[in-house]
């Protein structure tokens, strides 16, 4: 018998408590406001289409040979063009999806016991990343707000960086406004704490335009992550991160070692969908989309949660909206019996990093369309009605 | 001032000699012999051109959507089905390159100071992705058939796995035969010891096929890695994993964590080029054309090395001759001669994992032609010679 013998590590990683819950959720005639799932109507078919047929006709053999870990040039300086603040191209780095980003970073800024900061709760994709380097991951106190300045200051020394999602972020929605990206990047700056800003969903607003990103403000303290998934496709696997000249050669090392490179191919069809400005007149239907999604599942909220004591919140942009049950209603005992009314969620308890809300709860409105949304909505307010009836 | 502080491990991480070197070597008119770039006469362009209309028109959806860690079920089945033993489909992980593979095992399977045994020498990539892991590589005692069976049984005892490439290895080009590959099955069955074999060259024989893959004789003890991009095309970055159940799941959160998964849009481009059979008439052509090209190399390196003391071997398959300069002739102060020349290539002691040897060097036969490779040789002859003169 061989003898596999795991690394320590290995025994702190574990499934991911969503993609567990999913597959409860994986029935007929159910609708999932679980998972992230950007809405297909907003993938332009036709434009990967004609994007595959003029890469194939013009560069096939550079789309499919083995290439710079670096990224594909002109992507890189597609990326840094679009970017509100002065980037180098050569601080550009593609990776396999922003999830890719994440994992790289992990491997060179994170030590066993490392002190790393989150928001309170934080992307679950996140910790995943971050635990197999094993860190000790502390939460930041956090309003509506994201992250509180007082306690990011209180809590700064020591930390390898704090990593945050300032803009309808994953899973609360919440958005930091501008005064408190102005006091958490000035307390970033005096305590020397690097920050990764993690943006995928800053093009998703659906009322005004988010303030500027935090690594615009301080570019050599920052790590900034990006991703074509929620704009383009999530299936190409297109992301990237710009990092500071102090990291960018580590990160690359990183990124050569953990695939050669993100596929070349992939990175050409981005670049011919986006090269003529196709994401300035194909983002806007995003949003419009999304922005009628996001107001007919609050209406229903509104509507259909009134007296159960449910609070909820109505974000400015992104794909999530944020739940609280009334006291002592726990999000992991709803859920069968909202599977049950045919209407799938995911507790919040497993995006804080330490004790998690039971009480809360996380809805996508982004995956199902308004009628949808209106039927499920009603199956969830009738789920609460009935487990408040029984505890 | 942003205090970014690295991780121990990233001290231990370095940019790819080979691709500094390669650096060095990107002037006009060079014949590269140094990098492991497929011949673009091999890449399918046609059918993958058809590939995209067709995954775009039948499943465009499906395709450009988040999707499962594991891969996409019918290539996984396309998979199983093309290994030469019993493979569940449940055993199989798709992976962003095999290069992923070895980045996923290595953080599943690897403590600080773990002992790994590898061959002498060994695939560099491999080396950059157990690295950052931080464990003590251990070289085997190697000949022209792969490491030695005593020298395996010797190191066996506490090691985490040894790493073997069994088919026309890189960097060496050599090829266990059947007796070493029963041998060193044998002897790690007994001592508990599991195999990583990765195995990207296996379809590039150019005399006879291969053995058996060692995971045939035991696939409980063994994980095994496999590539599309030797065969169809490496822009994609498509590899997988075969790994027994008692792994398996720790490998799928590893991957989940990495890049969440490997585009959805590749796999089914692969799918869809191979389900019909189409590696069958393709791989032909691709060893045809090696075949040629290897024949050639070892033609000029008979005819123009005479009596220059130069030792090469004429590999079965794969990619890669290896050769060995005369006494005291280093290959890293060779390499500036030869590109002066207008040839580059590899020298041979970063593939070592312990002290290199200094004389060795490492040649592609697959991307330069015939005629390239007549002018290289002859003037990586003429380098030699030139060296030897002045030292």
């Amino acid at each position: 018998m061989a003898n596999w013998t795991l690394a320590a590590r290995a025994a702190k990683m574990n499934p991911s408590v969503i993609r567990e819950i999913l597959k409860v959720t994986e029935k007929p005639g159910i609708v999932s406001l679980a998972g992230g799932l950007p809405s297909p109507k907003t993938f332009p078919v036709q434009a990967f289409a004609h994007a595959c047929a003029k890469v194939l006709a013009d560069d096939a053999h550079g789309a499919l040979q083995y290439a710079a870990s670096e990224g594909y040039g002109p992507l890189r300086e597609a990326i840094a063009g679009m970017l509100p603040w002065q980037v180098d191209p050569a601080q550009v780095l593609v990776t396999t999806g922003s999830q890719q980003g994440l994992d790289l970073l992990a491997k060179v800024l994170i030590d066993p016991r490392s002190k790393v900061l989150v928001e309170t709760p934080t992307y679950l994709g996140a910790l995943q990343a971050f635990t197999p380097m094993e860190p000790e991951v502390v939460s930041v106190i956090s309003d509506e707000m994201g992250v509180r300045a007082d306690d990011l200051a209180d809590k700064a020394e020591g930390a390898r960086f704090v990593y945050l999602l300032p803009n309808f972020q994953n899973p609360t929605g919440r958005t930091m406004t501008e005064e408190r990206r102005a006091a958490v990047s000035a307390i970033a700056a005096r305590a020397g704490l690097p920050i990764v800003e993690d943006n995928p969903y800053g093009d998703l607003w659906y009322d005004n335009a988010p303030a500027d990103p935090l690594t615009a403000r301080n570019p050599d303290g920052c790590i900034y992550l990006g991703s074509f998934s929620k704009v383009l496709a999530p299936g190409l696997r297109l992301g990237f991160m710009v990092a500071p000249k102090a990291i960018f050669p580590k990160l690359l090392q990183a990124k050569q070692a953990a695939d050669l490179h993100t596929p070349g191919f992939n990175q050409r069809l981005v670049f011919e969908v986006m090269k003529d400005g196709f994401l300035e007149r194909h983002v806007p239907t995003i949003r419009a989309l999304y922005r009628e999604q996001r107001d007919a599942m609050h209406a229903a909220l509104v509507r259909e949660m009134k007296g159960l004591g449910v609070e909820f919140n109505k974000p400015a942009g992104g794909m999530f909206m944020w739940l609280r049950l009334p006291p002592f209603m726990d999000a992991v005992k709803l859920l069968p019996r909202a599977v049950a009314h045919n209407v799938a969620f995911v507790p919040g308890a497993p995006f804080y990093a330490g004790e998690g809300d039971a009480r809360t709860l996380r809805l996508s409105f982004v995956t199902a369309d308004v009628e949808q949304i209106n039927t499920a909505i009603a199956a969830l307010a009738e789920a609460v009605r009935e487990q408040a009836a029984t505890s």
